[in-house]
């Protein structure tokens, strides 16, 4: 009995440091989920009509002090872009308004201009949905990133402008 | 000369210490700039297609408990929230894509259900352009916010749903 016992506190114990730990699986080009993103401060947003999707993007302490300073061309080394993703909405209460609905994804770029060299200096990370499941079959999807964002190279490869934010 | 350092020195130190301290004016209500709103974390965002405005909102750390812990109908007091404003934009890199452009104002609900029962329990605020100009000619500008949140009632005159952040 004594011994079931332990057995249960172990199991329990192991399961527990597991998820407090990292429940999310990594990307398959070996980027962690940056657990705190949540916790970042805003940089800018934006609204794809293409797409009908709303979008706002944070930054870690080190993107938002570049953001403040105008040092973004280059980011500096250490700097993590997110961008949260959501489907189009509306209320009731205010019609012309759109609001975020559904949760498509977050996404990352995580400026290391050696470790990233191949991909202009960023690393590229997803992760869909409210499972936070990675997205890329291999580690190659981080091409099909970086080719969408080659058109943007004279801004080190980012869409985003930070807002003015007084 | 001694003098006229001395008098340069008194100047200096004088309009140093009024900016660091306090340097944009309260509201007519009597409210005080939050002068580090713009660290405060994400709550959700929104396109205004009636008067082409991107927004995002954001909230102190009271207004972020409750928004994570679903306890925002009614927000609990001390619960502050942030909408920033700017004029819509778009980047040549993607213009299908909205984004923020001049910046319009700041505007802040500020929960105290006793001190503010007048108006919902909530107190409004506004700081206008790159200036933060108080907004409103006297006190009573509040019931010009108000009449405007009345028909969101039933969600504690809150316009805003957090939006889903895993």
């Amino acid at each position: 009995m004594k011994n079931l016992l332990l057995c249960c506190f172990l199991i329990i114990g192991f399961a527990g440091s597991g998820h407090a730990g990292n429940a999310v699986s990594p990307t398959p080009n070996g980027i962690a989920f940056p657990e705190d993103y949540k916790d970042w401060r805003v940089i800018s947003s934006s609204h794809r009509l293409d797409n009908n999707t709303l979008r706002v993007i944070l930054g870690n302490e080190t993107a938002i002090e570049a953001a403040r300073s105008g040092q973004t061309n280059p980011w500096p080394n250490g700097a993590i872009l997110a961008k949260l993703v959501w489907k189009d909405s509306t209320l009731p209460s205010w019609e012309k308004a759109v609001v975020p609905g559904e949760f498509v994804h977050v996404e990352f770029m995580i400026k290391d201009s050696k470790k990233h060299q191949n991909t202009g200096g960023w690393g590229f990370a997803r992760w869909k949905g409210l499972q936070q499941e990675p997205y890329g079959q291999d580690a190659s999807f981080v091409y099909e990133c970086f080719g969408c964002h080659t058109p943007v190279k004279e801004n080190d490869y980012v869409f985003t402008h930070p807002s003015i934010i007084p």
